[in-house]
């Protein structure tokens, strides 16, 4: 485990750089905000993974995303730039379905969620219904609240109808407040809209995202050795607090969520969990490699 | 001062009821869940306010729903065989136009609600801007969110992005998480909008209804004594809040949001305040009333 006073990993001795990439054999990184914002490659990202796959790390990329199954986050991936195959990728789509398959759920899911959830159900053989027309069906057992641009009031009172059953689990994929954006936009994430079903519902969703339970014990039933694994996020109350809570190294990148100016908002005010080291962005590290 | 150890008020002596009445000069009631269900009356509700009136009580409707102006409030109440007039309603649209005057706000309010608030607001001179098709509008200086049953992502976003100007105010009807419905159906309040803002927005909304501080704060400035006024509701963490923070008496109806299940949770969990008093429904008191 590396362990220096320096959190700007810019401000650290050409030693300390190698020491440091010397400190972990895996990578866990999230996406977006780390590796692209959109559709647009974060400068000198895919040149950082791809040299951290080149001096033999292994590699996963961990996102709280729900909008897409993992051969497209693999295909996204690929077209930016980066090399990724889908046994590399953890998304909360596919926790949810590896969650219901893994406790033997044979009913039906009301999903207030994009297609990436409803493909990853339809491949472990969960079928699934939307907010429809029709009255409520008996056959619903869970509802799974995910990313979804197109939510309505009247998908909210479903929910909360379903949840009225104390029977009826109750999933989010994750709480992310927002999307990191480039510039003055605000992009309401999957919390904005998990917050509202449980004050509707007047419930509390199994959170299966970064940095729940879930989701830490999927990654410590994975085999990594948590004092050689590295977690790289541009959040600090997901992605660095997951870290943390598994035992990880973390690395917060400034190129997402979180401003400088956040990030000793957080400090101050202890909201979260800070990180080991900290750099404006992931391709900053490349600059600080000790020549070979 | 009424003051026993009878908390079913079904279980009063007669002596015991008229001490009860001769205790209040004030009557404030809540009007969703207590006086009527959507369009209908709770059956006995408007004789019981008539009643009131009759032995000379003095009559307040204080409603944390938003979607109504106060004559559209008093049309229904008559619809539905109650006496009110306007001046005797206090609506949580009329709060944030009173509000937002009282400050001497003159920019323009981006509304997250119903046309109640938008007329509400005209009639004090303040503008107002829907999410519409356009950029951010420079004059916005406020985000009121109130019930709004077309709510969308995109309301959300504009919202959000409106907050991240610090200067922004950030206000809110009420957070009512449910509406009070007859039958099994869950219909989502305006709370479930407002906890959805505060989460993209990362900030906390100015709450103007029950039981926050304004509505207090307004009540205490209508000379009420409040030693001998009785707060009405269906509902322990607004309603009875309110009457408990006033140093109101407090008499809980069973015929909205709270059952008889879920008193007995809030009184377990210590989740609000509990009432002094407690009838099925506010009609039921009559049957109590010793005759004259």
């Amino acid at each position: 485990m590396f362990k220096s006073s320096v959190t700007n990993l810019q401000e650290a001795t050409a030693e300390q750089v190698q020491e440091f990439l010397n400190s972990f054999d895996t990578v866990l990184t999230d996406c977006d905000g780390v590796l692209w914002i959109d559709n647009n490659s974060i400068p000198g990202a895919a040149d950082a993974m791809n040299f951290f796959r080149k001096i033999g790390k292994k590699i996963f990329f961990v996102t709280n995303n729900s909008t897409k199954i993992r051969t497209d986050f693999a295909s996204k991936a690929q077209q930016l730039g980066f090399t990724a195959t889908q046994d590399e990728i953890l998304s909360t789509a596919y926790l949810v379905a590896h969650y219901l398959k893994g406790i033997g759920f044979t009913k039906k899911v009301y999903l207030l969620g994009s297609n990436g959830i409803a493909e990853e159900l339809k491949a472990v053989g969960i079928r699934h219904t939307g907010v429809g027309p029709s009255d409520l069906d008996s056959e619903v057992g869970a509802v799974v609240v995910g990313f979804d641009e197109h939510v309505s009031y009247p998908k909210f009172m479903k929910a909360a109808c379903y949840l009225a059953s104390e029977e009826c689990l109750f999933i989010a994929t994750n709480t992310d407040e927002r999307f990191p954006k480039s510039g003055s936009i605000v992009v309401p994430g999957t919390g904005t809209l998990v917050r509202a079903v449980e004050t509707c519902s007047e419930r509390k969703a199994l959170v299966l995202g970064k940095p729940h339970a879930y989701v830490r014990k999927f990654l410590e039933s994975c085999g990594l050795n948590p004092a050689r694994t590295l977690m790289i996020g541009d959040r600090c109350n997901t992605d660095i607090e997951l870290g943390v809570r598994c035992g990880f190294q973390t690395l917060l990148v400034l190129s997402g969520v979180t401003s400088i100016k956040e990030l000793e908002k957080i400090r101050l005010e202890k909201k979260a969990p800070l990180p080991d080291v900290v750099l404006p962005k992931l391709g900053d590290l490349l600059s600080l490699v000790p020549p070979s």
